[in-house]
């Protein structure tokens, strides 16, 4: 194991892009999609024999906390950090940062998603190993995905001079970060060969990032260091109650990598990562049968179907496809989705306009 | 009303083209799948003015009977007849033909169907009166529905000699039924112009279909004559029991029609008339909304959703649609149909294919 290596999974999110099945209560990172193991229960197990499991910190909502505890026993209590509200992902990273500097000032932080998938887990646990050192050198590492499509859904990365082979890979310095483009600069970053999609995997030593949220989020940093200095006293809680709310809503992308100095990028070419982030996206994460459907639940009666998603939560339910091809069906009991797969992005539109509709009901 | 002038409704289908709403013990002839009423009750309120409701009779089987009568408590309980089993059309018109020359010899029949949609009611009830005249000219009346496109679904009839005009329509001799034809010869007969469909009613005087049994079918007649001897007994169900199982599995249209002297056609134009045969066919028959999409019981989010169908037997059931067209989407609670519109036939290969793997249970 590497020395003052943490990992840092962010599970607070309370996404619907998987909606109706993912919801307010039930985020994409506690479903049971890929096998009987949750995409959290998923992303902890990958980080085995580079991360100790007392070195993998969590943070999440209160409302979280005790599933994913459940779902993963082994890693001690301690290790889970709540923030007590969704300020961005710049505030969860200070936090995390804060609570590993208390422990150990020496920390490498790696930030990792808790809902994604990696397909290849021992190359995943090579870059882990590189981005420590990469972040040693004190650079603030992400790891580029190599895009097999010009993604719309994506940020990406411009890989600019090289900074040196690590293992056998080549990381590179990040000229720019460009947010989720429109189509024709989608097109133009995947046929110009430089541009990675942004994994939102981050790696760097606690002091430097500490450095530049002094240089560009000045505020945040006064505040973090007023939990950190309450971090070993009785009042942790009450000052990090009383501090939060006061945080400006800020992503970790916009609010410091954007405009940091010494970034880096390790590029993953055969990681078969997805963000799961649409219905779309699991034809490339889940086994299809030979007509490229791929059914979860229920019992399914295909004639003339292909390449579909049919999924059911009543095991009992009979679900009968005549003539269809391109399309995810999702029954929840409450919500019956009928998509065709290269729409699917528009759920998203779909649970904005039940929230306005119907409240929490639905979502 | 016209004398000696009697409607005998066929209600004994147990048809599963509308599955999984349609099923054995809850034929297309009971849903209630236009407004209100089932199809069955529509094609009893439709005959009003032209049959008295003492005047209409309907077969079926047992089954069925309580769950008709119930439908239409005003049709006299006596004028139910029940064919023990099903054995074919031919035996259906034979038992009621028994039961009407018992109670009028001069009685001329109409053969109606139960589970079929017509639009234009006034014009279907001057087809009536018009079908009551040329029967009364001894012929064997058949309707035959102008088509608008070459179905293969439907039997056709092709037109010869005038017969004369009956109340400005003019009657045409029957050259020839053609059963449901492949495409090549369904387009040849729609193009030719003197084609029509078979609408499957019949209309004669009993004593002309007695002499067509018994010149085509002398062992039906046989038997038939049999049934009639008890009619007036106590034994009457006894010799029905006892004769029923003996009759030949055989459809009017084969035993009776094909080979008959003096059929008769009166061509419907703008009866506005549908078999409601497959899920597809509601389309001609149900109002759709701007979009052309037809929505019954529970709540339809519709996006960028065309042509399409919804049913759902709940009611606070939420159905999203995102980006489909031409689909049917059918919920009965055991069952989810997603089923693309043109090929809404094919419902009943499913059914056949249930039937051998799992029983009744879903049919």
């Amino acid at each position: 194991m590497l020395e003052h290596y943490y990992a840092v999974i962010m599970a607070g999110g309370g996404g619907t892009r998987l909606w109706p099945l993912s919801r307010r209560a039930r985020p994409k990172q506690m479903l049971r999609l890929i096998d009987h193991r949750s995409l959290f229960q998923t992303s902890v197990e990958r980080l085995n024999g580079v991360f100790p499991l007392e070195r993998i910190l969590v943070v999440t909502v209160k409302d979280q906390a005790l599933e994913l505890q459940e779902q993963c026993p082994a890693i001690p209590v301690e290790n889970f950090i709540i923030e007590p509200s969704p300020r961005g992902t710049a505030s969860v990273v200070g936090l995390a940062a804060v609570a590993l500097k208390a422990r150990d000032p020496e920390a490498v932080m790696a930030i990792l998603t808790s809902d994604h998938f990696i397909g290849n887990e021992p190359g995943f646990r090579d870059l882990l190993k590189i981005a420590h050192n990469v972040a040693q050198d004190n650079y603030l590492v992400t790891i580029g995905i190599q895009p097999n499509y010009p993604a719309t859904g994506y940020g990406y990365i411009q890989k600019g001079d090289s900074l040196g082979v690590y293992s056998g890979i080549e990381v590179g310095k990040v000229l720019r970060f460009k947010e989720k483009p429109d189509e024709a600069h989608a097109r133009e970053m995947f046929s110009a060969g430089d541009h990675t999609w942004n994994s939102g995997m981050f790696f760097w030593r606690v002091d430097n990032i500490f450095a530049e949220f002094k240089r560009q989020m000045p505020d945040l940093a006064n505040k973090l260091e007023e939990i950190a200095a309450a971090w070993h006293t009785k009042q942790r809680i009450k000052v990090i109650q009383r501090i939060w709310p006061t945080l400006k809503q800020e992503t970790i992308d916009y609010g410091v990598m954007e405009g940091a100095r010494n970034v880096a990028v390790i590029p993953a070419a055969q990681l078969q990562w997805s963000d799961v982030g649409t219905w779309d996206s699991l034809f490339d994460v889940l086994p299809s049968d030979d007509s490229g459907n791929i059914v979860m639940g229920g019992r399914h009666l295909a004639v003339d179907t292909r390449e579909s998603l049919v999924y059911v939560n009543q095991e009992h339910r009979l679900i009968v496809t005549i003539g269809v091809e391109d399309l995810v069906v999702v029954d929840t009991g409450d919500v019956l989705l009928v998509c065709r797969k290269d729409q699917a992005q528009k759920v998203r539109n779909v649970v904005d306009a039940l929230k306005k509709t119907d409240g929490t009901t639905y979502v």
